[in-house]
Parts: structure tokens; C-alpha cells; sequence
């Protein structure tokens, strides 16, 4: 059995942590950390997770203690306030899942100018496997610290990844319109959170500035074999989960729709988390409550252009789901183990 | 032209207000308060409002000035702290339209208990009339602070006040099983109030404990003449505006349907905001965006009860409309002048 | 392995049940029949049910070919289709669960009045079990023909049943307002079905009349040991999954919150998917996506009046995922198999 | 007073020109035509059309006492039955609004071909104005016939157009990524469209096809001066109102945001339902219930590129509101007349 602790695990993805470990079978939760509610009863803020009826809340005073029974650490801190405390569980011993951006950098200096803030455990960004299984199996098989993408990224990255790599569509020319619910912002108390102002309404933030943009950016670099910018929208969506990232790409070869769905054949047939069609667009409800993303594509003949349309649930895929999956290929299980949930039409 | 200002506009009430009042064509906005959003351009705010797209937010630091220029002073600020600044004003000889609880009741005691806090004018008390227009419009005319009802309080209070009134339920076996939308928790940051929370979710709240309670019996004993002591049991709906109160009676007289609704049409025939029904229940859609109360009910003969159903717009009938209808009433207008919004289907 | 099949397997019932049957350890699905989709793919229909990317819905032809490979078969069709089909299925050998009406009902009279149809089938009636496997588990082992009961009835007889028949309530005083998602309405096209109809919305309906009641009263009066009639009062929640009630109750003996709660104890401590709290009370996020029933209550001391708040998942322990649990019991399975997903807070 | 019916009234552009219309102080509505409802009080259908309490939907049996006492006749009816009839009500000297395809195209052939059908008076084509007032409204003030907009293409020609016709962008790399509410899909009773189904959940629909695109081809190849293909990518977003366009474009001069921002003062300043910004982005709760537009853009200076955009309620600028805006243009009435309302925040 597997020891894992959370810490930050009060919030929307230690919650989703929470459900997915307590029903993993090769897994034994022993610390859920939440400075915050420390002593709090889980079932009394989540009555829902059932399983965990008699833990509780701890605070973080003993690092020792915590290191000492947990084989891997998941931290969902925001960020420097995550490397701070991944960089002293390291030191301790333990393997790190870090939700946050913190280990998600090959470059310290484009973390740095992208979160503006110091590093505080810069020398541990190239031990930090990027944790897309999808692309980087090998090197978190062998990681002991794991930077868990971003939800936008990992929603992103996977469908434009193998299209870049095999130079079909012009890298100069990426356009990312993404729609997420608004799970991916948290628990935080905040007036523009509420329901009466998030109901019925949609927008468009961040445009221009958004922070997961330099960390795609830096995946489809590595595609491409050179430095690619791109241009990257994201919208909040009125939903609880879910994230459609509509791509708008200029095809440079000449290819047709079996052609596409052969490269994407190439790079996911055997990655039991990636579905992908030849001839069906993925919404929403094809992937929610599940660790699947889903890829679809148009290919647009009369402007010779591409639209490829993916979707995850950004709790799962985008967030915690991976993350499980991260520690599963560094646990040496299954890497389905705990992941099996089927999506939810309704 | 009646000169009017609104103290603690930046919120919901706030926020319905200026969009009633911006197109009321008797009305001029002399002074829109906000403490904590002093000088913030009203559409930065709230974009919507582009009648006020050259207004500012001011403070409350000088109360002459305020009163000097308004007629009327809605107050949209908390209970206690609302009774504090309109006892004030009232001084400097303004009319006043609180939206908090701090002048519905006829009883200090009842006020002070239900609030848990000493009422800093209780002598005010006396003077206010309870601004319900369906059964108080006489003394609203008169009146010079008017303590506007709360929400369910009048979605529930106007279909029981006449079958109480005549005699026709068991007054001492009301059951109100009342379902609000979000809006009427106001615009504060609480993680409970955040999209996620709410969203495809459904739960009973302050139940055998809500403060309105204590204002709908005051109304319903005033209906009896005698005190009545009643069930209220209140919901929150994943909907943004809307009350819908289901209310369980046991009739004591021989009565059938139509001599219900001619019970309701002796006393809200000539009430231009009352709709009510022989043979359909209404639901929100009938009447949201609207000054409306709509009325239905269902006699039924097996279990001899009858079951009332009601629905108002929680922020229009049940805040800003009423306390606008308590103007025109106080000031000499048509009721209807400025709220003559026909509900929303969608 | 347990061999089931389902009949009317596209609607939303059937949907939750290849959702969960598809990922049950001892079951092995063989026919998933839906006349109007025959041989469609089910993924083209549920992209969601990745597990089953390689069946097809089949038509119902030759009901000996599917009795020959099925153990068991539920029947999602409409009531009387139901029971005129499975009638002939349980001539030839099979084990039926019918989600329909069709064998919930102990008196052939009162099932014929209350759907307006002739049983086609009355001699089954008797040997059917009610399967309500909290109260009827002994009959559900032996029997070949269960009866799922209804959504509302499950969440309304579970919280009732024990407080009717210790004695505690008045059973002649008992008024349930109940408040369900849409899902409960099926997947048939019809106008007030539309997203735009039931969003922001909120209404009663079947006041009075709802069939649910009928099957309420029958389980009520057992425990009761005589007739008992009640008001039940539904409503359309713009969500997509859940039903909360909230029954109104007047007590008749001398009791407190500890001995309401002990009565819950008596009966359903050993239940595996009861919750119930002393202090709290349930929403729907405490069970929605799982087979739970969360059961909480407030005893209104002013008033002498108890309420009782009881929610479920309307398509899971409203209806597919107790239809599991019965086969469960019927097969002499873990009643819990393939029904261990927790609830989802999110 | 100028008398206007409306033919297909009963679907959600009906209802919105049936709320609009009976609020208009210069209108007098005359006949509200639906087949399919004939005879129906209209408060039956919509019980929040207080205003028409006492009308009655009618037949379409004799054109000639409607267009007796029509000034204008509003078709909601489909495409093609549109044309068809308001041919028959044009000949007999009425004034046409038609809210179909039917008179929006000036070329036939295009007509035809995106709508698979052979249009049945092609010679009124070129007797219509393209009822867009802000760029068209000396044709639409003597026009006889005006076919009126798309919801989908006022959302996107309005700011498109002038950064089109002043060479500011790129006419031949336009990519709209729009979003719609699904009001705009009718009031069809379709599985698709069910609560159920639309609820938590987002998909991209009809891409790379729908009608639209050639629409807005048509205007923005008039601002080119010559043809224009563009991308255009539908979504359909789980809300009741409005659409959201971002435009993402390609600057080909060197302009920065108070350039952009004079471009649009220049075309639309003095336009009363045009809302723009020099920097902030609309949300549909800027402009739901009301008759804006409200437009906004990022300049990415990193990626030279620019991205608009733009908000309308769907039902009224993308429908009703604009018909009868277009109506009052062709009256010679004020143009806001009966369109004052604002935007509703909540």
C-alpha cells in the first residue's frame, strides 16, 4: 500500500484528491493537511465524502511526523507557498505531487516572470518530471517530484502536441479559445464567484495574460523544436466542471480528415485516458466525472483549416485525476488504478 | 420631480433600485451611497446600468447635504446599522424607505429578540408604517418612514392575510415551505454562496429559526386578532430571482374554489400588482423581472387541506419594486409609475 | 456472473444502469434493447459509457433468445408496456426488475385507479416484492419479480416508515413537500422539458394528484396498520439530478432530537446506504451520483412540530442504482457491489 | 398609432416582439397569428404576458383582414413558410419585418444554396433592406420589406465591419468563436434541447456549416469590396440569453487601442444601441434583456493580434428588439422607442 497525505486538501481539488485515493485500493491516506481547519471533521465541510467519515483535519507542524508515514505527498498550496513547503517534504524523503505551477517549469526564469515571484527551490525544477503522462511516462516513472499540469494546459497540450511534433498544422498560428467551468477557480470567497453573478452569464478573462499560456507555450516549444507563442483565450463557463478548448489551426500540409485521425492514432492508441474521433466533436458530458480527454476535429475544406475541439473535467483530468495517475506510473500500479469512472452524460 | 437617494446601493437591493429609479419618470437620483466603493464609476461596477454611466458612488459623510437634496432615502444597508442612519435623517426632516427589518415590527421587544440587538430608535417604531401597499396603503400615504417588508415575508403574508382575515384556515396549523433564489443572500463573498455551492444543489436553511418568521406572524396575528404562531421553512434554489412559498392549510368553513377566489378578489381585485387564479399555480417565470405577486391554489377534496402557492421577484415585489410602490404611494404618484415591467417568461 | 439485460435501455433509467451494471464485478450485461434505436451504437447515443464502445441497442424480437441468456432483466419501458412485457419474460424463467409502477402495488384496485389502465398481468402482483430493500429485504432474497419503487416514494417512505410505525408521529397529519430534478421527467421531447422552460425556474405540479402518492400511502398504512391518506406536494427543480423532501410533522408523544434519532438507529443502522445525522440536515450535494438516502430532522420545540429532511439521487437510489441493490440481494450478492461510488459534493 | 400583427407568434421570438409590442406607446397590435395555437388565450401559453390578458392567438385563414389592419406584419415564422407568406401579405400592401432568412440575402443563388430550398419570391430580394439599422438605416427608412438579422451575424458584423472597411484587420484570417444561449435554438420540442442535456454541459455545434457563416460573409465582403471567407465556430452555451462572439483577428497596419477605439466612435457614436470600450470586455450580463451591443478588444502586442469582443441578448438586438427597432426606423418613430429597457445585471 501506497501512504499519501494531502496538503491544502480543504480545497476543490484536495476534495477531489480525497474521493479518488479513498477508494484507490493500493492506497492508504494517512495525512490530510488543511492549516486552515485543522481538527475540523472532513464529513462536516464534505458530508459527501462518505468514506472518510471519521478523519479529520490536520495543521502542519510536524513535518517530520508527516514525512516519516507518507510514501507521496499531494499539495494543493497555491504557488511559492507550495514549492516552500515540496522543497522541505523533499528534503524529508518523501515524493511530491505538487498541483500548483511550481514544479511545471523547465525554466526558472519563465516561472519566475509568469508568477512574479522568486523561486525557492530552483535547483529542484530539473528533477521535476512535467507530469503529462501522455507524453512523459518514462521520465515520471523515474521522478520523485512531479509538477501536475494546469487544467488549461493539460486540455491543450494533448491535441496540439502530436499535430506540431509531425508538423501538419503552422505553429505560428495557434489559437486557443477555452471555456472552463468555474470549479477551476476554487473555493476562494469572492463577490465575482458568487452564483448571481456567475449564472447565466459568460465571459471572456485573462485574454492576452493568462498564465497557463507560457506553460503551453513551453510544451509545444518542445514540439515544435523551436520557441512557439500562441494565442490563448480563456473564458468562464457557467457549469460546475469541464473544459472545451476549441483550437483554430492553419494545416501546412496537404492532409485529409483519416490522415489527422492516423497521427492522433500514432501518439494515443495505447493511452487508456485519450479518446479520440474521426468524426464526433466532444462535449462536455463526454468526459465529466472521468480522467478521459476527449479529442474531435474539423477539417474545414473550403478555408483549409482545422478546428480541433477537447474537452476534460478540470478537477480530474485537469487537476487531481492526473495527478493520481502520476502516482500510480511512479508507484509502479496500474496507471488506471482508481480512474476507472466512467464519464457522466447527465 | 421627487428627489431620491440610496444609501448602500452598490448591493443587490442597490443595485435594482437604481435600475428602477434611472427610468422612473418622476424621479431624480440626487445621491447614490457607498461607503466602501466611494468615487467608483457606477458602470465600472455594473456595467448594465448605462443610465448612470456618468454617476459616481459617494460616501455618507455629510448627512445635511444628503438630506438637504432628497425627498427620499432608500436605505439598503444591514439591520441595525440601517435604523442608526436613517434615524438621522429622518431628523433632517427626509422621508424615509428602509429595505432592512429595523422598522417592520410594531413590537421593540419582538424586533430586538428576533435581531438580537437594541433598536436605536425605538420611538421610530410608532411612527413607521409596514410597507406592504396591498394592506397598509392608507397609512403609507401618511407616513414618513416606511419599513419596506422582506422578501418572503410578502410572498407569504398577502395569500394568507385574507383567508385569515375571513376565517377560512386553521390559522393555528400554517405550514410554509418557502423556496428563494440566490439574490436574496445579498452580494456578499461567502464560500457558501460561491457557483459551485449552489449550483446543482438544493437545501432547507434556517429552519424553526428564521428571523422573517417573527414578521409574518406579526402579520398573520394582526389578520387573526389574535397571536398565531406559525411553521416557516426556507429553501435555496440554484436560481438567481424568484420566491416560490407552497403553504399547507386546513380550511375550518365549508368552502369550495370559487369561494376562495372570491375571498382573494375582495381584497386584491383593485391591487394592480396581485395576480390570482382560479385554476393555475403559478411559477417563477410568471412573474420574475416584475412588481407582480402571483397567486394560485388547489382544494383538496380527499384530505380536506388547501395548498397555496405564491411567487413574487424576490428583488423587485420582494425589495426594490415594493419599496418604489411605497414611494409612488407616499410622494402622491400612480402606484404603478415606474414599475409597470411586465414578468419574464424566459 | 450474473447475466441482466436491460429493456428500454436508451432513457435516462437505463442510462444509469449500463453506467453501472457495465462496471459491476459479477455481472455480465448480454441484451441492452431499445425498440426505437435498434442497432444503433450506444456510444453514438452515450459517448459517456466508454465501456460499452462496442455494443449496439438491440429490438426486442425474440424474447426467447433473450430470456435464454439472462438471469435477470429490468425493465425501464413505460408502466403497462412493462408489465405486459415482463409477464412474458417471467413465463419463460427469467428474474424480473421493473422500474415501472407495474408491480409496486399490493392491491390490483388501487394501481388500476391510480394509472387509469387495466393490470395486464394482476396474478404477478402478489408474487412481486416491493424493493425497498431497507424494509423488504427477506421478501427481495426469494423474490423472481421486484417492484423498484418509485423516486419520490423512496425518499419520502424511508424518512416516514419508522417514525408512522414506532408511534411517534401523527400519521392522519402528514404533509411531504418534495422537490426533484428533471431527470425525474425522462427523456421524451417535449416543450416543458426545454432548457429554456425549466432554467430559472421553479413550480409545483401534480398537486393533489401526483400517482406517487398512492404508493407513499401503501407503505405508510403498513406501518401504520391502517389506512393512512397524506398530502404530497412535488416539485420541477432546475437541476439536472436529486430529490429533496421535506415532510412537516407533528409529533405525539413526548420525545427529543436523541430519541428521534435513536428511532433511525433501530432501523437503519445496519443499512449500508442510510445516512442520518442528529444535527444536521441533508442537500443534494450529500448524495447526488450515489445510491445514499441522507435523513436529518429539526424538532421545532416552540411549535411541537418535527420536519424531517431526506434527500436521494433520483436516478440512483431513486432508481437504477436500488434496482442494482435488489439484484444484489436477489442473486445473494454484497448488496453494496457496484454501488460503492461516493456521493460528489461538486 | 401604427398597427402591427405578428404571424408565428407563439414561438420565443413571438413572445419577445408580443412583450416588446405591447409596451410600445405608438403601437397597437392587431392580430398575433399561430396556427398551431389557434384560439389560445395567449396568457394561457405565457402567463407573464399580463399586458395581453384578454387576446387570442389566431389562424392564418384570411390574409386579407389581416393585412386589412396591419401597417406592418412581423414574420417569425421558419424560412421559406416565411417568404411564402409574407410574399402573399407583401402583394397585398403591407409592410414586412420578416425575422427568417428569407430576405437577408442579396443573391439568390446564395440564398438557395445555404438553405437547400428554391426561394419563392426571389424578385422582392432586391426590394428588401438588410435590417441592420446601424449600417443600413436610410435603406431600411424606405424599405417595404426588411429581412432581419441572424442573432449570431449582428453579433459578429457589428464589430467586424468597420475594422473591415477601414483595412485595419486582416479580412482574409477572421476566426469567430461565438457562443450562443439556447433560446436560439426555439421552442422545438427536441431530446437535444432538454434541461437534462443543455445543463453542465458546452459543445461546439455545426461547425465548419452553420447557415450563419454565408451571412456574415455577405456584410463583411460589402465592407471589403470584394469576397470574404471567414471561420465561423458556434457553441451552445447553458444559459437562457445571449451570445458572446470573441473575434480573433490579425492587424495589418500599425494601430494601437485608442486607434481601434476611434474606429468604432467613428461608425457608431452616434448609434443609440451600440455600447464600446476602450478597455473592458462585455459579459452577457451587460446587455441581457436589453437591446445593446456592447463591444470590447484586447490588443495582444506580444503576438500582434486582436481580439474582439462582443455581447447581444440573442432574443431582442438578435431578434425582436431589432425587428421593432427596424419597425420604428421604417415609421419614421424615435428608434429607441419601446426599446429603453436596460441591461440587467442579475
Amino acid at each position: 500500500m501506497v501512504k499519501a497525505s494531502i496538503i491544502g486538501a480543504n480545497g476543490y481539488t484536495g476534495l477531489e484528491l480525497m474521493n479518488i485515493l479513498s477508494a484507490h485500493k493500493s492506497v492508504t491516506i494517512t495525512h490530510l493537511v488543511s492549516v486552515s481547519n485543522k481538527s475540523t471533521r472532513i464529513t462536516d465541510m464534505y458530508p459527501s465524502l462518505v468514506g472518510l467519515k471519521d478523519s479529520f483535519f490536520e495543521g502542519v507542524d510536524d513535518l517530520d511526523a508527516i514525512s516519516k508515514d507518507s510514501d507521496v505527498i499531494f499539495s494543493c498550496l497555491p504557488h511559492a507557498a507550495s514549492a516552500e513547503l515540496c522543497g522541505k517534504l523533499f528534503e524529508r524523503g518523501v515524493k511530491i505531487i505538487d498541483l500548483s505551477a511550481d514544479f511545471r517549469y523547465d525554466s526558472r526564469s519563465v516561472y519566475e516572470k509568469t508568477y512574479k515571484t522568486l523561486h525557492p527551490y530552483p535547483e529542484l525544477l530539473n528533477l521535476a518530471a512535467y507530469g503529462l503522462p501522455e507524453l512523459y511516462k518514462e521520465k515520471i516513472k523515474k521522478a520523485s517530484i512531479v509538477g501536475n499540469p494546469g487544467c488549461y494546459t493539460t486540455c491543450s497540450i494533448l491535441p496540439l502536441y502530436p499535430l506540431v511534433k509531425e508538423g501538419i498544422i503552422d505553429a505560428d498560428n495557434i489559437i486557443i479559445d477555452a471555456k472552463s467551468g468555474t470549479s477551476g477557480a476554487g473555493k476562494k470567497a469572492e463577490t465575482s464567484g458568487l452564483f448571481a453573478e456567475v449564472n447565466e452569464n459568460f465571459k471572456a478573462y485573462g485574454v492576452a495574460v493568462h498564465r497557463h499560456t507560457s506553460e503551453i507555450e513551453q510544451e509545444i516549444s518542445n514540439a515544435a523544436g523551436r520557441d512557439i507563442a500562441l494565442s490563448f483565450t480563456p473564458h468562464l463557463l457557467p457549469v460546475t466542471r469541464g473544459i472545451l478548448a476549441t483550437i483554430h489551426l492553419k494545416p501546412i500540409i496537404d492532409i485529409d480528415e483519416h490522415g489527422i485521425y492516423e497521427v492522433y492514432r500514432k501518439y494515443y492508441a495505447n493511452q487508456p485516458f485519450v479518446l479520440f474521433s474521426l468524426d464526433k466533436l466532444p462535449s462536455l458530458n463526454c468526459v465529466k466525472y472521468s480522467n478521459y480527454i476527449s479529442i474531435g476535429f474539423v477539417l474545414d475544406k473550403r478555408l483549409r483549416r482545422l478546428i480541433v475541439v477537447s474537452c476534460i473535467d478540470n478537477l480530474i483530468k485537469g487537476a487531481s485525476g492526473q495527478a493520481v495517475q502520476n502516482m500510480n506510473i511512479m508507484f509502479g500500479l496500474d496507471e488506471t488504478e482508481g480512474l476507472r469512472m466512467q464519464p457522466r452524460h447527465l
